[in-house]
């Protein structure tokens, strides 16, 4: 184990891996500790952590305890984002909001905003959203950076358990060609978010020259049927995934899994 | 439950999801039962199905099971997908594939062919797939109609065992914005795919008007932490997710999880 990246066992046949929701009862609030939170509400689930185990936190109790959120009443939107607003039956702050936590807009029409973040995530309106916050008076940004949160929280889990835990900060996007909106990574620590078969080879002989899995957003999605948009559970560990660890500051996250727009088809 | 829609119990804070790999050893032949391989290999490694249960299946051993394979040697490319393979570096039997298998291009460019397959499915090369088929000999196509190939699987396991169980056939697709391949339910029968919260409230109060989660791509992502590439899983069960049952004929699948073209703003 140790620093660095230990090299995992593949995916293996065998083993099962669960999925274990941990709900968390009441408000967290901005300078909150997130960790001792979820070591408390996993606690009282009788959950233990293990060696090796992944937790992986929706977005918004990451922002609410880093303080990420705006009050909206005081937005002043343009006049462009009142036009917009009225228009769609939006709220023009939260448009206001949308358009000043981007750097780039992608596609404006029919009421959608897609945009790219200042962290480079292409997603509706900068990921401000109003649900799950305190019923309309606050917005919630995403987290300001979320790989240092990512890694914070895997930190604090180490110092206080002595073991190490990958962490994946997760929000829900929306795609291009299918609908509804399924899970990603926007912030990874202790764990390579891309596993790579390029140059291995499928049981029959033959290259694998174009295969390269997104694994930390197919466990967000997998931590996604668990943490609901309304069953006040905000975090689940991931347990029997055998993931490369990456614990080299600075080294991985899931700023790998956003495409440069130069190789991007699509922007 | 009988026939028609069921009410499920929401995303349970409680329970935990488990996901449980059926390996499967040696090769599926055309005109096989796929049914049948699928419960003889849960039996040998001590796997009962339950009422409730998932089972997620890779297209390839669909595909293989249902022969639609191309021997490679049989196809003439055109003068076309040859220009476009010599420069890039690719097999020209291939791209030519992937163009009959298309009903429209939606980009070319760089090497890369993204289509959108007679289905309705946007992905690269009209998922046409040289890899774990038979060393390079066969490219294997996706199902003629992966909602009938699940459905078919569906009735086969009920008439089987007596019980209900949803069936999500999968495919690993890219998407724009972000690295790697996640997987994505291209056939889906037994369940609702799309999880509609328009209209609910948040704990706070708060009326979610923009919320409709992709179960049936979350539940192929989570499969796909154990289906691997390389392990010889092409099937996992996934139980402890309460879905919305869908068992009416010509009801639900897939295609919900197409976005129309004209709805679409990256088309």
């Amino acid at each position: 184990m140790g620093s660095g990246v230990a090299r995992h066992a593949g995916k293996r046949a065998a083993g099962e891996i669960r999925i274990l929701p941990v709900a968390v009862s009441g408000e967290i609030r901005a300078g909150e500790s997130l960790c001792a939170r979820l070591l408390a509400a996993a606690r009282s689930l009788g959950l233990r952590f293990r060696d090796g185990d992944i937790l992986v936190v929706k977005h918004k109790v990451v922002s609410k305890a880093e303080g990420a959120l705006v009050a909206l009443d005081e937005i002043r939107p343009s006049a462009a984002s009142r036009a917009w607003a009225r228009r769609y039956g939006l709220d023009a702050r939260v448009c206001e909001l949308a358009l000043r936590e981007s750097r780039r807009i992608v596609r404006r029409k029919r009421g959608v905003l897609i945009t790219e973040t200042k962290h480079g995530f292409v997603c509706a309106n900068s990921g401000v959203d109003v649900s799950n916050v305190d019923g309309g008076r606050h917005a919630a940004l995403l987290p300001v950076n979320p790989d240092r949160s990512a890694s914070k929280l895997r930190r604090e889990l180490k110092k206080q358990l002595g073991i190490e835990i990958a962490v994946i900060v997760s929000d829900s996007f929306g795609r291009p060609w299918r609908e509804g909106l399924t899970e990603v990574a926007i912030g990874v620590a202790g764990m390579r978010p891309l596993l790579d078969y390029r140059g291995r080879r499928d049981p029959h002989g033959y290259s694998l020259h174009a295969t390269v899995d997104a694994v930390a957003d197919e466990l967000a999605c997998a931590a996604g049927l668990v943490c609901g948009k309304l069953a006040g559970t905000p975090a689940c560990i991931i347990r029997g995934y055998s993931y490369y660890r990456e614990t080299r500051i600075g080294s991985g996250g899931a700023r790998e899994l956003i495409r440069p727009a130069r190789n991007d088809l699509f922007r």
